[in-house]
């Protein structure tokens, strides 16, 4: 029989540190859950990914910035985005007030294919 | 410039059918999102598919019946769960009065590869 797991049950609401939660891994794919409590990255430090990733906030608000850009986005809970491997980000913030509550879907890069399928005429910041 | 788009942005509160949108695909996956407002899967019909599949329920309210169990599982937003290749399921109802999203990511199967890497002891129907 399959369990029910919930994705929101046991979380602290003020660690450390970010907590990163692996659901699922496969060949090409892993998702993870991550826990943010009011941390953020490293000053001066960008993600340099040599995967494709799909990330989406569930709960709580966040920052993110893309290096090519001036400012960072606000995150709400439902906002997600696709960043291509090697597109250079961070988080600026996490609040701190709250607990912010990600999926992210890491995936191995395949030459020639883009992975995200969604019409771009719906992005908020188009 | 990556884009922020807003998953539970734009839906209808009573569409006719559940829409299914893709977000992402790759070789060995398909991620989507579905969006119920009081649908359910046919009268005595069973989903069985040739995949794994990972969902979870984030708003709305919904119902979930495994072939081999006695009863439906009630779901709430953050509820998740793997359900293999082949394990026999129905949504038996999803709640007409509110709109329900789901994030369904469908796995092709490896053999001798185990997806799920959540511990069992966090289930909620352990």
């Amino acid at each position: 029989m399959p369990h029910i797991y919930q994705l929101f049950k046991g979380l602290e609401a003020k660690a450390s540190a970010e907590i990163f939660t692996e659901l699922l891994q496969g060949q090409q794919f892993r998702l993870e859950r991550i826990v943010s409590t009011g941390q953020a990255t490293a000053a001066d430090t960008w993600y340099d990914q040599d995967e494709d990733e799909w990330v989406i906030l569930l709960s709580g608000k966040a920052c993110l910035h893309f290096a090519d850009e001036a400012q960072a986005h606000e995150l709400l809970p439902g906002d997600y985005v696709f960043i291509p491997a090697h597109c250079r980000h961070r988080v600026t913030w996490t609040d701190p007030e709250q607990i912010s509550v990600w999926l992210a879907l890491h995936i191995k890069a395949e030459p020639g294919k883009q992975h995200f399928t969604a019409p771009c005429k719906d992005a908020v910041n188009s």
